[in-house]
């Protein structure tokens, strides 16, 4: 882990005062944790602007009785295996599952599995969120 | 499962053109499902800002060895236990952890959730991806 | 103008080299600045999501040769007058027009505004940029 | 102007249902013009990806009192003088004025010329709208 250091930053007391009242509703404890995870979601978005290595979570919603829709679902996942780390299967109702697929790559690779993955027929509802791994933020 | 039936749409030859050719790149097969997809983002973008009930997938990223945050985000999710169908665990590297947390409830309860949870201090980096049940899409 | 008054955050020098990296890369010539204009985004955000007074840019690309669009368009400004504070008209090609129209008040009127002006039959893209009046953040 | 044609999308009627609610809501007066929204904002998200010719709208706050930014403004906006089309003053309040500016251009160069504009100092908020010509959609 690195070395902690400090460093200041000047700023009106008006907006700073504003500042503290934002965090204090999300629920943040201290400023110092807030402006890190500024910092954070500025880098996690940079990284995945740049193409860097990053980790992305694909959710999808689909109706599991269409034919042949599990079994291309699995299909493309085992092309693109050597990315996926793992995934969790959640029965939301009697038709409907949702799955949620952790995925380490470069950001244009995690977004072509995305797209892929979303239009395939019977899909009804994708989402990927895009974070990283953690030990460069 | 509700009936299937036929609306027309009409279009000027040259957007079709290039609707065409972007869902080509994007892996769609035919363009009845792109249409449904678009139509069924525009849905949920609507029950998320209208606080309907809906589904939403917290993911995070922290470091597993900063003291009490594993039991705080332990306690964090027993307080939201209503809420939460389940959780994967995935160890991205020696010190961090990623979890994809499924939550089902009004987006405004979903978003309150997300927000405490990635204000926890030690929690890297968070992302709420936003998605329905599947039954009403 | 409020006091300038100066706050410390502890941060790992890892995080804050990539920090620095970054925003050199965006061209801010330093961190103070950078910090600042994370906090003033929240902060729109924030606005944003409370239904706040705040300040929106409407752009509207449309075909002005489609009969009585430009009508329609004054027409939907002059019920919204109070609120519009002024448009800039551009003449991107032979055929079409672009509106950039600066609005002033609560964001779930600027929502509204902007919804019912890119729904008219004609309006080929429309686009709503948040913002605020500048004097509280 | 292109040829009008018509293509048919299959559909559940419960979906179909849903989303003449919704656009109803949001003051469409028909679904072939609701329709061909989506597909247009799906094209200009595809159009700014791929790094194609497109519009952007820069939209910045900043308090005009602070020395020598209207001279920095200026010099970046004639730097980039072959990009820009036309520019909206807005005087907000005593102190603070909007700036929107029409630009036209490669999307990569577009962002670059946002993040330089937001980037300096005394610029409160900075927003960019993606938009297109309008004679490809």
């Amino acid at each position: 882990m690195a070395d902690l250091i400090r460093f200041g930053v000047s700023i009106s007391s008006d907006l700073l005062a504003r500042f503290d009242k934002v965090i204090e509703e999300k629920g943040y404890v201290n400023r110092s944790e807030a402006i890190r995870d500024l910092i954070r979601n500025y880098i996690v978005e940079s990284d995945w602007e740049s193409d860097e290595e990053t980790v992305g979570v694909v959710t999808i919603i689909y109706n599991h009785h269409i034919r042949e829709l599990t079994n291309k679902l699995a299909d493309l996942q085992h092309t693109y295996n050597t990315m996926i780390n793992s995934a969790l299967h959640v029965h939301l109702d009697h038709d409907h599952c949702l799955e949620a697929i952790v995925v380490k790559g470069r950001s244009s690779e995690i977004k072509k599995f995305a797209d892929k993955l979303i239009g395939i027929k019977g899909v009804k509802h994708g989402q990927l969120a895009r974070t990283v791994s953690g030990k460069d933020i």
